[in-house]
């Protein structure tokens, strides 16, 4: 007989997915067991020069390893699995999720050629798992990606339930409605915690079906004389496959374009998650040999990314696409915060090019994938938790979901707004956090993960704003005499062949630097760097109002 | 008697403006006279790294110079008036607007040291202003700023309308409407070309009028048991106003903070365009003499800007606010496109810290200073202009407005699309493209007017990616010995104390390339140092995935 009874908290530990959009990943800890809820990366912020992802530091669960049981994945969006390749290679155990999930999860371990190290398990809806003392039950849920599940572990402390992203759509696009029946069960047999999606809790309302973006693209489908662009999220399989229905309707061929479109659509329509009929599908290359208003393409680039394709449509740079007079380009998404400015170019280039185009603002051709306001409160009502923790938001959103939560009767003392590292203990009675442990971001640049600090970080941007001057001069070692320079190179700050002037000018500052310092009997060269740094930062900034980062170099021979 | 007769044609010439927020400048020419409408800044795309401001390139009115009559200003905003410090440098002559907007460019020309060597010259609504052959004539409009004006320019072909940014605002907040009747009027009398504010093109129905916000400020102050601070533009004093009438009604003082916020404050309160009553403002620092209850701040940052106040409130570095539990924070503005993501920051900082943060998508605490579409078409149908070209806007804000245009019944072939630059050549009965003139960004950093370019900005956008690194190299003339180094530098793009060993491999890698080269009898630097840069280059991508920029120094003694 265990000692299971004699466990008497369960401790939610998030690591990510907290006073942010994405990287979600939190850890449940009962005893000696560990179960990891998602494993995604965020994209980088715009501080973060040269960086191309950030995925969360999971220090603690390589510190507890020998507990963890596995990855229990919601879904395939990249912020929930994106982040699997790089902490599989620090603690490698077995990853669940539904058919859809594993393959956009098996297909991204291949391009990391990591498969044969990897154990994936697919899993149903309505399935539950044993892991060891704990039952994990995935449940059906709706959300932008197909086959997304909320998931429910059974403690002996009672439910802790995770709803991973989800909206409620009650005419979903492949029929499978979000299985609320399943979640009014549970919350009669007691929600101990719930954690719930909170990226639309600012919201008030309902977000609407995916269904009725369909009704538009028919509509407008039926408008178009010429080719239909369209652009959207490569994993909205729900999307496509409404976009491929409205151009079988008006016998439109479609053609895939961008890199992610061609392998995630390849992957939704082996799978059987998209239907294309017989014949439909054809190669980008062949678009010419049918009439303009026989073709869609559906493209990437809906967030106006600066290689995806229909930026490059845009600025004309694509290999098979240039815009025509009666191109009509669809973009079926909103821009995340921080792309409107780049989405906004890709409209405006695309209309001075000549296209129709139609966005969010013009037409409803687009929907979240997230709930609102009132269909949060169907969840709360539904699964009647005893304490009640938001996730997946900014600290704005969180806030918002405990005020909801709040309305729906919870007692303030119940709702817990932490953060990212804290620990949450909960006994069958009570909850409170009871500390922190390590948390944070790591940040990936080319195959580097890590090695970029705060340091570089901060080298970057100071050389961004007004570049850099290096100053290089050759010293002899005995006599101290200047043998050669020195010499100026500067790269962002000014062009200098405009500017030879300036650049001798400060040949003549790092000159007289020198020597003063040589005549006053100061010989270390840090001291010397240091001075001429200063003189001659002051020298440019007296000049110029600008700030370039200086490199002073002495080289002795 | 002058050829005024034998001139038949007029020229609209827009500088800036077009095809873009901000950046306004529009240059009407007739036969010897040109009018210049408006002189703004914009703020520098992410692209543009250390660019302060852009200002427009005039090079076609210095080449004109002596045609020019003058600057007609139609509101105070910055992306009308923002770069006539930098213009009127090399094109002095007399600038014309109403009270406030010429105390603003004053303050301005003050700043720069200017004053002295310009001509300001105050006009008021109504006024008719006789410029060699041409009348200027100045129409109250609405906006987001007081005493802005529409301009309409009489000319023996017919009126020119220009309509500044407005809204239609039948509830303005100092009583002063927007002149429609005169609008009507000159309707009547036939407008030839009308240009207007595109802004809100695609936004449907009315823009609120702002004195919608000041109920939702009474209703929002009435519940607020802690200081109140709220954040908004300083240059929209109708606001301002507001925000002191709630106040007053809930018995607080008023303390301005934020540098723009208490210069602008002052000039409104000086110029009597802002009524504070006597006693209610107080200074920044006196703010704790009085109970959390009585105080109002009213501060900068409403966009996120670094460094504005409200910014270093919620970073925590504003030398004499704290957030305390009971302040509530009140955002009166929307993001402007770009600025979402720092907004965002700021409201998750303060709500973090405990404020109570409201924003516009929790209350309609802002209104816009733009008409919308059906505003739009009542200017239309007033003015009834012959041709008709969108102005202030992004190309899917004009290609909006000329649909809207187009839905009034006015023919597509008397729309006219056009780009900064482009000579919109008018007759009293034709309209139509006649050339292009010289037109473009002039980028503003630190001091220096025009002096970083694209190869500038190319370089700080590579050196922001993944760093510099600086290989020096002392070479014997004669025997091409190597006497010192190679020696590596880097900046930005890993940090060093981790990463010895890879400096130590690039400097073998840097010997081996220049052993090579004076083997092989290769004895121009230039060649050399291209070899050095390729093989470190191809080194430091297989080690790295990363591309530094690398620039090999080779010093001769």
């Amino acid at each position: 007989m265990k000692n299971i009874n004699k466990i008497n908290n369960i401790k939610i530990i998030p690591l990510g997915g907290l006073g942010e959009i994405g990287k979600n990943i939190t850890a449940i800890e009962y005893g000696e067991e560990i179960i990891i809820i998602d494993c995604g990366f965020t994209f980088p912020d715009s501080e973060m020069y040269g960086i191309d992802i950030v995925i969360p530091d999971v220090k603690y669960l390589v510190d507890n390893k020998e507990k963890i049981k596995g990855f229990f994945i919601t879904h395939g969006h990249e912020d929930h699995i994106g982040a699997l390749p790089y902490v599989l290679q620090q603690i490698n155990f077995p990853v669940y999720g539904t058919q859809l999930t594993m393959a956009l999860v098996e297909s991204k371990l291949i391009e990391h050629k990591m498969l044969d190290i990897c154990e994936l398990n697919v899993i149903n809806p309505n399935d539950i798992l044993q892991i060891g003392d704990l039952k994990v039950e995935f449940i059906r849920t709706n959300h932008s990606i197909a086959d997304s599940c909320s998931i429910a572990i059974h403690t002996p402390l009672g439910i802790i339930f995770h709803t991973g992203d989800f909206k409620i759509d009650f005419t979903p696009i492949d029929g499978k409605i979000i299985d609320l029946a399943r979640y009014a069960e549970l919350g009669k047999k007691g929600v101990l915690l719930l954690m719930a999606d909170s990226t639309n809790a600012i919201n008030p309302g309902y977000t609407m079906s995916e269904m009725t973006v369909g009704e538009t693209l028919n509509n407008l489908f039926g408008k178009c004389t010429g080719r239909v662009i369209v652009a959207t999220f490569a994993s909205n399989i729900h999307r496509l496959q409404q976009i491929i229905n409205s151009s079988q309707k008006y016998g439109r061929k479609i053609a895939f374009s961008g890199r992610s479109m061609e392998r995630i659509s390849e992957i939704a329509i082996n799978l059987g998650y998209l239907t294309i009929p017989e014949g439909t599908l054809i190669d980008l290359k062949d678009i010419k040999l049918y009439n303009n208003n026989k073709i869609t393409i559906v493209t990437t680039g809906s967030q106006g990314e600066p290689m995806a394709a229909l930026t490059r449509i845009a600025a004309s740079s694509h290999r098979s696409i240039n815009i025509e007079k009666d191109d009509t380009v669809i973009i079926s998404a909103t821009p995340i915060p921080g792309n409107q400015k780049p989405v906004s170019k890709v409209i405006n280039d695309l209309t001075r090019k000549g296209a129709n185009v139609i966005y969010k603002s013009i037409e409803e051709i687009h929907v979240s994938g997230h709930a609102c306001q009132e269909e949060l409160k169907l969840i709360h009502s539904l699964l009647k938790p005893k304490f009640f923790m938001p996730i997946h938001g900014e600290t704005k959103h969180l806030i918002q979901h405990g005020k909801i939560a709040e309305e729906m009767g919870l007692n303030k003392s119940n709702i817990f707004i932490i953060e990212n590292g804290d620990i949450l203990n909960l006994t069958k009675k009570s909850a409170r956090v009871t500390g922190k442990v390590h948390s944070g971001k790591i940040l990936i640049d080319g195959s580097g993960i890590g090695d970029v600090g705060n340091v570089v970080l901060r080298d970057r941007k100071y050389l961004s704003q007004d570049g850099i001057i290096t100053i290089v001069v050759v010293i002899d070692r005995e006599s101290q005499a200047i043998l050669s320079g020195p010499d100026v190179v500067t790269r962002g700050f000014i062009y200098v062949r405009e500017s030879e002037e300036l650049v001798k000018d400060i040949r003549f500052v790092a000159n007289k630097t020198i020597e003063k310092c040589i005549n006053s009997d100061i010989t270390q060269w840090s001291q010397i760097k240091r001075n001429m740094r200063n003189d001659i930062s002051f020298f440019i900034y007296g000049k110029t109002k600008r700030n370039p980062m200086i490199i002073p170099i002495i080289m002795e021979v």
